[in-house]
């Protein structure tokens, strides 16, 4: 793609999603007729909101047509207490998409693991998805969908060794990419997830231009973002926020994998 | 105005956020019995959404009380559609708070910075506040309400050269901090901002254990996320979906800054 069909595509982002990025548009117009890819994000109650985001705004700078889908149209309340609205049910979507997205958020995805419309959305458009792809927890909630068996898959580090009882291969990465599943680690992990996906719609460029526009130039203030990094005293802490839903996730995983083995 | 969506986030927020981060307090024991610093995030239309979810998610896991903050209880609609629903208005916030935080969008932001309630709101709670903190573009609107004057401030790459003309003195660093002043660069650098901020309210230690809750260990796939890293041809296509809105906002602040000198 030369960089004039990439600016032409930027311009018809400002169209769009676009009267927050107005201006780009008027410089290229016609640039409205190229071809959006279709994503499907799945929100759900106790949906972390900042695993939803990044990817979010990712797509929407890749110029995606981007649904949120629920079961129904009433709002779902995050971690955050703030509320998402669906925008499409499970059933209104229809033909084969090109990213599947699924966020994490531990309670709500044990919910969505034994919840019949969630599994059957998935399974139904996991099978036809261009990518099939999660960040933190929801690889779990791919995994009981039975996507992910005997794909290499990673997830949040705290819960991430539950994938294999779900058919899995664990790999503790940023990112993994195993064919068309893409999956993602802990909640930041959504951003460099977002770009390594709009690359591969929109390429490099476009998703350089992203990742510019994002102004992703990480600077922590501490190394704690691994459990190697932020040393055993860190971990602990974060082990006493975390343990008790893995306990019950664990139970779930093992419940749900008996029904795929 | 949307009373029901309203009143379920009041009541998530009521909750202190810990419905869904019921592992914060359990982490730091007598957590439950130490004050919790009250946080006001101005939410306006046109925010980024990506701008207040890093810094809100911080905030949350360091077990502060927060209120979302606008001129009324109607929900304002974010740069990716998404609504958010205030908690409070500009009137009902009363007492010194322990962080002010503004986001950006320029869009937003522009509104904003001539918008007498939003001003007036600032300047007042800015006054007895103990940190007055904002990202991206939020620093243009701390810097029309005169929070700047005299202050070394930063915010996103491409705007922030606009300070000066709002009394700041530019610094292009991740975060700037100025006595009091907070500052971060654009949209993403509210991860690297909410873990400095949680550090300073909870100590080193709870913000490196948000930090490991939140993996937060980027690796994005390309060193774009600055002008210098991302090279002048992607630098040209930011700049032509940014440039519209930055002459736009460079005469806003010209008129503001008039006002102020």
């Amino acid at each position: 793609m030369d960089r004039r069909t990439v600016m032409a595509q930027l311009a018809a982002l400002a169209a769009g999603a676009g009267q927050f990025l107005p201006g780009a548009a008027q410089a290229h117009p016609g640039a409205e007729t190229l071809a959006r890819p279709r994503v499907a994000m799945l929100v759900h109650p106790k949906m972390v909101l900042l695993d939803h985001v990044p990817a979010h705004t990712a797509f929407a700078l890749a110029m995606c047509d981007i649904d949120l889908v629920w079961k129904a149209y009433e709002p779902v309340t995050t971690d955050l207490g703030v509320t998402v609205s669906p925008t499409r049910t499970f059933e209104e979507v229809s033909g084969p998409l090109d990213v599947l997205y699924v966020p994490g958020g531990l309670g709500g995805t044990m919910a969505c693991m034994e919840d019949e419309a969630v599994i059957g959305f998935l399974q139904r458009a996991g099978k036809t998805a261009g990518l099939v792809t999660s960040v933190c927890t929801g690889s779990l909630l791919l995994g009981a969908a039975g996507l992910l068996k005997g794909y290499r898959a990673t997830g949040h580090w705290h819960s991430c060794e539950l994938l294999p009882l779900l058919g899995a291969t664990l790999e503790r990465e940023r990112i993994v990419v195993d064919r068309n599943r893409i999956t993602g680690g802990g909640v930041t992990a959504g951003l460099d997830f977002g770009l390594e996906v709009a690359s591969r719609l929109r390429g490099e460029e476009w998703a350089k231009s992203i990742q510019l526009v994002l102004e992703y130039a990480p600077r922590p203030p501490f190394e704690a973002g691994t459990p190697v990094g932020a040393g055993p005293g860190v971990v602990g802490l974060a082990d006493r926020m975390l343990r008790p839903q893995l306990e019950k996730a664990r139970a779930v995983a093992e419940r749900v994998g008996r029904g795929l083995a």
